[in-house]
């Protein structure tokens, strides 16, 4: 088997997979290259906002995306890459595991990651009661006391999203002030479910099967603990950029890929799709994830066929 | 039950149920209007790249997407919207059955049309061998000699379908090359009941109570006319627009509305999703139509919250 393709993406996730069945319907010879299949999303306990599935696990639903991707031809390969070059018309790319492939174009979903706390029991209780994404996990948490961390726009937000469910809400900041829009701030000030709290950080999240209570590094009325089921952490999503600097492609000032409507980004032969670009109104959901892999597709395709290799 | 809505999607396709899905999960309340479920896809006879299903058939597809947005609160309204007005903060909604509904906010969705060929016999022929829906008429067809207008995905993907049914399929296209996925356009030469004709336009259809032969404008085998007892115009869509002329949407040459990257349109509280919009890098499928109604949703979810309602 030849190890050059028309075109290699690089994240195994919605983005990546759709990509995929994309470029073999238009005849791409294609790789799809990731550590994890699925990305984060196989991460996410249940998506209800799919179109198509009431209900569904993040790794079933991923399972079902990379059947298909394969099923009409895309390659997939589950490992690492850790360099890419551009070489005239062709992408160099090397993997942990030492494998070397070439591609004439490249679409790099490589999604994001949920920027973490990195405090004791976060990773413990993922899924049991510590979560990333309000959207997906917000109504697991009807009438129960719950916790969000963090002070701007997403943590605000996520406050306001989770009244809807929750019974009450602390919205724990390290900072004396919110640096939200003003307009969720005083959403969130005016909203009784919310109580926010100044000035304190969450120093362990602790509980048996699930979370029970966050430790705290100054006393709340009185006590060094707080009883809560449920945990939102809102600092901010980090795009998986690391690898790709040696291309010089030009990202926002928190790291996410620019891209044109087509997915296209600013060099030429590489195109983005999914949590890593600045696409979607920044609505980072599988659904918009997977359309922006179609349209980056479609455009590799037309980036081909106008080039005539 | 009121008839006041916070948000009312108008469209019962892709797009319009998945602004419900978001919409529900936002806690707004939400109403679909729709002639037609489904819309336009679900007359597809196979999806193969909807991720998440290697194959389904849009009827199909779209019965699941209807189920969610109900399961989730969305309401269903089969009927058809005949007037939009806008009066200060609401807008003020009449179908054709006679229902009022209001909302705060709306959601156009209203997908695409077939373009038709505006020749003679097309208007006079319609359901009597002229048909714009393989999907729906091709079993009529059964064992007989049919001929296929256009050169793009739908057309020849129409082509194929129907030669499940048909004898011979002639496919007729005005260009010297199809411009359709080349998945398609591979499997249409290979499919031997699929004649392609090139550069050659049918100027009219003619017969006596039904469909009988084409009249070409060049000679094909030495004649200006085909014999065939049907034909389908798979020519590309038009965006259904017609009702939305007094809210002075601004839309592009060709009718589709203008749309921001998150769906607002240059009507302060109208947004608009899927086919026909000028989103999506005009890549217009399921997938892309889908993201773009949950863009839409937050988008309007968003500006529900800064009005303070």
């Amino acid at each position: 088997m030849s190890n050059l393709y028309d075109l290699i993406i690089i994240g195994a996730g919605p983005a990546g997979y759709t990509a995929s069945i994309y470029a073999s319907r238009f005849k791409l010879k294609n790789l799809v290259i990731g550590e994890i299949s699925g990305g984060l999303a196989s991460e996410a306990h249940l998506i209800e906002n799919y179109p198509g599935f009431i209900e569904i696990t993040g790794k079933d639903l991923m399972e079902k995306f990379r059947q298909q991707a394969e099923h009409f031809g895309g390659k997939v390969f589950n490992d690492n890459v850790i360099e890419i070059k551009k070489n005239k018309n062709e992408f160099k790319i090397k993997t942990r595991g030492g494998k070397d492939f070439s591609a004439r174009v490249l679409i790099l979903a490589l999604g994001s990651s949920y920027r973490k706390l990195n405090i004791k029991g976060e990773r413990e209780f993922l899924g049991k009661g510590v979560s990333y994404c309000p959207t997906c996990d917000g109504p697991f948490f009807k009438d129960k006391v719950i916790a969000v961390i963090g002070g701007a726009d997403s943590a605000v937000m996520a406050a306001i999203h989770l009244s809807e469910f929750a019974k009450q809400i602390y919205l724990i900041y390290r900072k004396e002030k919110l640096r939200a829009e003003p307009i969720w701030t005083e959403r969130a000030q005016l909203n009784k479910k919310i109580k926010i709290i100044y000035q304190i950080n969450v120093l362990e999240i602790q509980g048996r099967d699930k979370v029970e209570k966050l430790i705290l590094d100054k006393p709340y009325r009185g006590k060094n603990e707080l009883e809560v089921s449920g945990v939102f952490v809102e600092i901010g999503s980090v795009p998986n950029t690391v690898l790709i600097k040696d291309l010089g492609l030009v990202s926002d000032k928190e790291g996410f890929i620019n891209i044109k409507e087509d997915g296209s980004t600013s060099v030429s032969g590489v195109f983005a799709a999914g949590d890593v670009t600045t696409g979607s109104s920044k609505l980072r959901q599988v659904i918009t994830a997977a359309a922006e892999g179609a349209i980056a597709a479609k455009a590799a395709y037309n980036f081909l066929k106008n080039k005539r290799y």
